[in-house]
């Protein structure tokens, strides 16, 4: 039985096929664990995904509204307190770090690719309900856990004077890794309580195409080495 | 096997319980059908009947927004058009037959009861996905179906020198016999794709509500039978 | 110059005409600071309000998806924690202090008024946008906190033996009444960002509306003195 | 005095600058216009451009949900019975024209500038109210009149021989030409109604980052061309 066992998530994977890798393992992913990644796709990167959090926390925000039970909305209410007070700053903080204008930052216009992904999630959440939000949001959350893992194990990884090697344990970081691991059951509750066979097909479309949306994130990320 | 046989909205009235018949066969039905029921408490419903019909389309127009196939969309847009352009002008000329004014009809604050049943329906509908919408709207659209071929039915109906006759013979028409048919079908093409067991407990929690809200309106006639 | 000024609340409130003091001075507020309120009503009042507070998150959890700046993020994200992590515990200590078992309380079905109110708030932010959200929520938020101070300051209010002595000291508590100055502010940054005479009268009709709706939540609870 | 005078589109279209232009003007409609666009380019452009519509109408479903009046509804209602009764088959039938397979369109996935514009316009339109909906789409229905029209005045178009001149035409027409003309004054009465000087940078804001995923749109097509 493979690892992921018979989860919504895994069953959600199998179904994007190739998109999943092509996601997962991107060139930026891999340059990246290898720590050849020039720096000026790691900074264009980095600006949008300070923009890409605003409208994640917008998302938790929307789950609060669509939650059904006190227990859903505090889950979904942790998530934006998370990306508010914590996650924000600690990037405000890292981009600095990496010699980003903070202000300039948060003034830089969304990238074609942000725009794509954000609003795609934002409008299957408001389309439909709270599973149909939290598929949509799962190939970045679960995703990224996945990738760091995934990374710190592949043999080609090199961590020594690796300039990515704090992203990368961040996100393989057992604190992140426990928020994905709670992501995938709120996947399984959900299709329990809200779902049922007949609802795999549209998850897995809009789940595929999450994918490919993030996989065109990493790809603007690498597009832009010569920033 | 009964009537309605296994369809998710006979498992829906069945999950109501006595509140489904508390609606159906209301003392405002009963006296609507057999002619007692005063003037005053017929024209305070149809006055609220009309505000109610404003968050009616409303409520269409959120579901071409919330579909997910163009047939889907279709016929949302279809019930949007036949709201706008056909029932309200209905409504008009009917009330102006009952001697109401329909100017000062259109600025009649919506009762308490017009608002609650209208926003819940508007508010499950955004919460949850299209078929939260459909149920949320079922007690309506498939109740007054059942209302009006109930009552003709029903040995103690009088037509002869009713009032309200042609209110009973709009309902129990061809034409919305089968926009009701049509509901129906469309609840159970929508949980065989969107649904499973698993939803069934919330939606008949939403229909179970929205069918004492629905009875609540009839009282809200009833009470008002000296205006 | 009155204390409100010209600030939207206050233009607001003097649109509402006297449906403003028919909510803040009802006679169930009357009668809770002077002691005279029945149990039965205080206690139905309680129960219904702790499932009002739901909603009242979930339209802050909308507004986290509706802002425009961080700030405005912050702000909902606050209101969102402090309902679900504070009130909402405060609300069950309460209650249980009132002998109401806290288990049956959230199993209680919702009353017609509490359904009115929430919803009409909920489309309001659905329909328009934060402004329209925070507008229809102003009565509830910054009436509360009017109807405590105002109470404490009127000569018929008795403290010395009030059983509900304590709900008025927490609304017309200092942490409270920042709160609602704070709405209040919001209001007005907001009008000014995404307003303009010309949505007066829109927001007026909503304010009104949504002002005699809680008019109709203190009735609610007056009407079940005898639970 | 220009043409477009004070109108909210005039200022829109001074605030967005020289995006407005790369826009318009575009490399792509250029060729159009002169007939040296690649057919590889229009007809991939016409199959995303078939995707669009499926969103564009369901953004006139959301605002049929938010309108204030029952004329805001009936135009709603009009756009999406135009899109989904003509246009859409309009679009089926000129593009089996041109050797497109529809069945096939239909389910040719959304390009990343397709998902990026439709979802941007409908969130826009979620987060805010019905006049945030219509500038994030006032870019494409005004727009293309002002393309088709410009381009016909323009010396260096020509129409005969040009495979595109019915695309010109359509858009050129009295009916869309009328169309166009109509969302314009519905942005003057909104901005009047709901809006006031307070609104106008974040509408510009809007309204410009919703111009520039409109030439995304056109680049699409053009970097399409040896399909």
């Amino acid at each position: 039985m493979s690892p992921g066992g018979n989860t919504l998530f895994s069953r959600l994977v199998a179904a994007a096929g190739p998109a999943w890798r092509s996601y997962t393992r991107h060139e930026f992913v891999l340059r990246l664990a290898d720590g050849s990644l020039p720096e000026g796709a790691f900074r264009h990167y980095l600006i949008q995904d300070y923009l890409f959090l605003i409208h994640f926390a917008r998302a938790w925000g929307l789950a609060v509204y669509k939650s059904e039970t006190l227990a859903e909305m505090r889950r979904a209410q942790a998530l934006v307190a998370a990306t508010l007070d914590t996650e924000i700053g600690l990037h405000i903080d890292y981009c600095r770090g990496w010699g980003i204008d903070t202000v300039a930052m948060a003034q830089t216009p969304e990238a074609l690719e942000t725009v794509a992904y954000t609003r795609f999630v934002l409008d299957r959440g408001l389309a439909g309900d709270r599973l149909d939000l939290e598929v949509a949001l799962a190939p970045c959350i679960v995703g990224y856990a996945e990738i760091a893992a995934e990374s710190l194990a592949d043999p080609a990884t090199r961590l020594d004077g690796n300039r990515y090697k704090s992203w990368l344990d961040m996100y393989a970081g057992a604190e992140y890794q426990a928020l994905a691991a709670a992501a995938k059951s709120a996947l399984d509750e959900q299709f329990a309580r809200r779902g049922g066979d007949g609802r795999f097909a549209s998850l897995a479309a809009a789940f595929t195409a999450a994918t490919r949306l993030e996989a065109d994130f990493w790809q603007m990320g690498l597009a832009a080495m010569s920033c």
